[in-house]
């Protein structure tokens, strides 16, 4: 009787949701300031969807009065919470990320005497606001009100400047790329254009490449003029009064370069004088960056850009619906879909041009090029939520990521604008192309995935870019420790998961004997386990086990020998693919499940990183044990995911944490990254409304119902999928699609 | 009888000549050496006659063994003859000045190990041979033959390899010029094309400009990349471990840009094998230099263009015959006209493309835009040596002054590459258009030049460019010392024969006013006669004579109030326009002539610098006197002018001394410029043939003749022109023209 009931009031929500769809706005739950503390490294900057562009407020440089600086610690993100003087806003960022890249073209507007130094131009602001596509602040040191909006590959700023003198100044010699070198010319008094280098991500990558770009203001200045800091001179400062100085070039309009350059316009502004500043990008070319700016703005209004960057995100974000749960549930949510839809962004100009994979060629594409590929994090949680909700973008990343394999030869493990960066380790785009071929997405060449994958899973070592340790992973079957921290072990659990989601694709394809050959490399985990401690262990080339061992070694982010960014803690349970054939080294269900939940218990599991991050779904893989997961991933949810500016538990990872939480608010998880699966939990809305693609799935939508008798009913009594009753926790994707309506009814439970 | 003894003699070596015509090389007595050292700023580099390429070995940069570095000490040429490791091949270089700047595009082969630290790649050198547009040594520490030609916009470098590990380096990071920032591109495994800043002359002007460039090489390398010196970092030296040091790009082949990059390309060479480098330049664009490369090379080879260049230097010495005197004469000669026919050199790229005037604007012109106009220089003699010998460069020179004018609203004072360096003082372009005008050169717009100098004459103080001072100097009649150091009588001196010249033009155009107005404001030099010294002495504004007065002080270039670069000595005489009124100030004749042999006596005069360089032809002015002249200007030929590279007093100054040099061995010197006359000396050989543009001048050459009965016949003893006897010293340039041959007979005096 209760459960018709609900059934009816579910019935009734639906239909006045269907009234209310015109008014439903979930871009209004955004709260782009989540995650832009501890770490969590997003930014309440203006961003598309998937663009290109992001104009972010920087403020984690030149000021003591900052508590993060990134030229006083590893810093990689150009905003943070806790710090109060801004130095500018600026152009293409990325979000969430470990590591400091772009962040440049800084754009600060100021009042006064012309002053150049960044390191006493900035301003405390107040009166902050961001929602998608927006933020606006007030500089009070400069009574300037600064508002800030994008287009995929433009962004357009306007300041409202006090009566007086007024400076807009374009800074190329700062930013947050550790990279250094600008070029800048003058086209008009109203138009510079020029081109910055970019890259170096996590300070020592090799991989470098220029942003170009046109910005033109509204209002033509009074002067125009550039400046350099000089070099420090030696003798020459005798007779040259600048060295080591900002030198301003104020007669001077043709080409600029130095390392530390920039442009300064000045005005003579009214009282609430509006000066509008658009900026185009490109990575290919300076007139690329003039395209951009003339087909995205044309003659747009700041606010007709404002609107149509948040009509944006609302189509996209509305592509899932919830319904019921806390407004901080929904900010939550959507926030945590807003940050997973920022990365893997639009690379390609608006005439399809990009630069090609590690070259300097110029390609053209007819559809979307996307760059910023975090894939050992985005492999587990991001691409399977695009191709559940998003199957046409995940598409053009599954294409992106075989063109460069044409072009580079090799599949992409963190591509960073057309450069591989080699940051973590692994072979993550196994899983990424196999998860996405095996949910029915096929709209890409099979044969040359294949080729790629088998290319990085069989070639030696030192012809390998991506497994360099190929040799002693082939011969072995797993990575010893060679050195005291080559991460050896967390190489080889990467490669066991790839290896496996190869093999289930070899399979699909009839390459029964790849299929084979794969599967069993992939059981090559068990190399590694350790009876005596019940846990992976690194292991030396003589097949001994590396000690001393201590298994809570790298907590924290320390060094660890044989694991990378996390203690074995992190990494035991890290076998999605053989759950049972791990609880079966360590003696049995029981065991398992004890040692996981001890990982809860004793505080040895870490929300802040991807490797561990699926543990609370591994519970249900054994029958009975189902309400762990539940517990865990509410409590985790409650625990690390909020509303605030602290809401994020670490660096995103583009998206990664946040998909972690969209997935587990919506009541299933892909646990094992290339198997098409999912793990069921509690939902944490009563309804939830996913916009499917009929062409890959065969239903216009999937619906989680989901029933609470009462206020505290939180774990999973019962579930229906199409209306009929299933009692697994793991569910194929293609049934669940398929199923057209899953529902649950939840219950209290006393343990 | 002995006369016509001689005569016969001459007229046999006339027909002798004739018939040598053909294989007459005034090339061969060039010696490029001679001004390398003693600060004449000289350079050995290969150049074409007013080319604005010249390829020069850079000597002066890097390595303790050089005496001479441009970071140790004020510096201003790219090689010193004393020093002795070269770190490359600097192209586009300034000739004989006193201030640094230019002198970049740094190419430099190496063997061995990659290497692109300029303090250590540098190397010794032997087998050092110059000639006019050739230049070749030994690099001993790498065994390379390096040789280097030019075209008037491109240059040509050929470098014989041994075997082994070969590369070829581009520094732009580095140079003469004390302005930093460069940008680079590569465009081929052969070909790379950029741009560098320069300017900053003297260490402190405001004058920049980019030189953009394109070079090739002849061989495809193994490897080519780039290298910039990154800035010192802060905490990211922790992770970026090439803060402070040249970071290597090898994979990169967009754009660099920074203050300290280079780029590099690596061969694997044979023994002798010969690498060619061809650079084009342009001061308007990368396209332009790319063009002038294509023009002026095609497919030409190294001995095609070394050829060519040799014929070009040939062809506009020979304009000028000198038969007689010894092989070091001839060699002085003929290295003077060399030296003083590189500046002012053409601006314009072979599509006739020039930067504007103080602008960014891009204009085009028919005949040739010229640039590097020390106009306090060369205001004395060099243009009057181009006028009479070189008709049609002066006219251009004229009209480029006037295309400054128009475009900028300012005739050029110091100009370099289109931007006014407000170097020296005065008003240096009025004598130079009078003079060219006087003397027959009319194919320019007089009313427009009229104009131009009326305005720098007579505009008040706070807008005059030109006459900062012109206030007090319209007001007083003269310029006042304000300050300690303020150069105010130097100042009124060049206004004042700035004044006069002007006036003189004012009265042939029938512009009688004017002409009153300036000739009496050009006897303003008077109020700073002061009779207590008999000198020029510097005036406070209230009239009163600035003490105390050491008439010695400001020699060797210190500093001394009211005087510039000079003592009161070397000033005190300068009034070329009033010589007689002079000497009537100073008590008559006989006591100038007595002050005026006691600078020569006493050390007073300095050869070495422009302001008293005429000093010796003042002697002329009075009857009975003309021997010192004589004696004076043999002496200091004698003493000063050598085929040594220590062979120039001082700076060139972009030919100045080396047209003294010319003109007092032709026997005949301009004395007051603007004033279309010259006062006559004795010549240092038998047979001078300048050929003459008979559109200018009537005839179709000017010869000397000059007989000396005994060996130590050095003074005039009389004269004939044009069959007449003349005996006055000082004649006019249209009756020197038209004399068609001016004979002299000498005799030797017993003083």
């Amino acid at each position: 009787m209760r459960l018709k009931w609900i059934t009816s009031v579910a019935f009734v929500l639906i239909s006045m949701a269907s009234f209310a769809q015109e008014t439903f706005n979930p871009v209004d739950f955004v709260n782009p300031f989540i995650g832009t503390t501890n770490y969590g490294t997003t930014n309440p900057g203006a961003v598309t969807p998937n663009g290109l562009m992001s104009v972010v407020p920087f403020n984690v440089m030149g000021s003591a009065q900052n508590k993060f600086d990134k030229d006083a610690q590893w810093f990689s993100t150009p905003y943070e919470h806790t710090n109060s003087v801004l130095s500018g806003f600026s152009h293409v960022n990325l979000s969430g990320v470990g590591c400091p890249d772009l962040g440049s073209l800084l754009l600060m507007p100021t009042t006064g005497a012309l002053n150049v130094d960044y390191k006493s131009y900035g301003s405390a602001y107040s009166n902050e606001t961001a929602t998608p596509g927006y933020y606006s602040n007030l500089l009070t040191k400069y009574g300037i009100k600064c508002e800030v909006s994008a287009t995929p590959r433009t962004g357009i700023s306007r300041f409202t400047f006090p009566k007086g003198e007024s400076h807009i100044l374009l800074n190329l010699g700062e930013g947050l790329t550790n990279e250094s070198g600008a070029m800048l010319r003058k086209v008009s008094d109203t138009e510079v254009e020029g081109m910055k280098l970019l890259g170096t991500f996590c300070y020592n990558s090799k991989a470098v490449f220029p942003i170009y770009f046109v910005m033109r203001i509204s209002k033509a200045p009074k002067q125009m003029g550039y400046w350099k800091k000089q070099r420090t001179m030696g003798v020459e400062a005798n007779w040259d009064n600048t060295s080591g100085k900002n030198k301003l070039y104020t007669t001077y309009g043709k080409e600029l370069a130095g390392d530390d350059i920039g442009a300064f316009f000045s005005f003579d502004t009214n009282e609430d004088e509006e000066v509008v500043v658009r900026m185009g990008v490109s990575f290919v070319s300076i007139a690329n960056a003039r395209l951009n700016l003339d087909k995205e703005q044309a003659t747009s209004s700041f606010d007709e850009i404002r609107a149509s960057a948040r009509k944006s995100w609302n189509d996209d974000l509305s592509r899932i619906k919830v319904e019921g749960g806390t407004k901080e549930q929904k900010t939550v949510f959507y926030t945590a879909l807003y940050h997973m839809l920022i990365h893997p962004n639009i690379l390609n100009d608006v005439n399809g041009q990009y630069p090609a994979m590690e070259s300097d060629r110029i390609l053209t594409t007819n559809g979307n090029r996307y760059t910023v590929f975090s894939l050992w994090d985005t492999y587990r949680n991001v691409h399977q939520l695009l191709t559940l909700a998003y199957p046409e973008k995940q598409l053009g990343m599954v294409q992106t990521m075989l063109g460069m394999y044409r072009e580079n030869g090799w599949l992409p493990k963190w591509e960073l604008f057309g450069r591989e960066t080699y940051t973590m380790e692994g072979d993550p785009s196994i899983p990424v192309i196999v998860d996405t071929w095996m949910k029915g997405i096929r709209g890409f060449d099979i044969n040359l995935a294949y080729e790629a994958m088998r290319k990085s899973a069989t070639l030696p070592g030192n012809e390998n870019l991506m497994r360099p340790d190929n040799d002693d992973y082939l011969k072995l079957g797993y990575v010893p420790l060679r050195e005291q921290y080559d991460n050896s072990v967390s190489h080889a659990l990467e490669y066991y998961i790839a290896d496996y989601a190869l093999s289930r694709l070899a399979d699909s394809l009839g390459k029964k004997d790849d299929a084979k050959l794969f599967f069993n490399r992939s059981m090559g985990y068990k190399n590694y386990f350790c009876k005596d401690f019940g846990m992976l262990r690194p292991k030396l080339p003589d097949g001994s086990f590396y000690k001393p061992f201590n298994p809570r070694e790298g907590e924290n982010f320390q060094p660890c020998p044989g694991f990378h960014e996390g203690s074995a803690w992190n990494y035991t349970f890290y076998v999605p693919h053989d759950v049972f054939g791990l609880a079966k080294l360590m003696g049995g269900k029981k065991n398992f499940i004890t040692k996981l939940q001890k990982t809860f218990d004793e505080g040895l599991y870490d929300p802040a990183n991807e490797p561990d991050i699926a543990y609370p779904y591994l519970f249900s893989y054994f029958k009975g044990e189902e309400w762990r997961t539940q517990q865990q991933v509410q409590h985790l949810l409650n625990k690390y995911f909020t509303d605030k500016p602290n809401g994020i538990p670490g660096n995103d990872d583009t998206g990664t944490m946040s998909a972690w939480a969209v997935f587990s608010m919506m009541g299933f998880y892909p646990d094992c990254p290339g198997e098409p699966y999912y793990t069921l939990t509690t939902p944490a809305f009563d309804k939830v409304t996913i916009t499917l693609d009929p062409k890959y799935s065969g239903k216009k939508e999937l619906v989680i119902e989901t029933a609470r008798p009462t206020a505290n009913s939180s774990y999973i009594k019962s579930m229906t999928l199409g209306g009929k009753p299933i009692n697994k926790y793991r569910i194929a994707h293609r049934d669940l699609v398929n199923g057209g309506i899953l529902k649950l009814i939840l219950e209290e439970r006393t343990k």
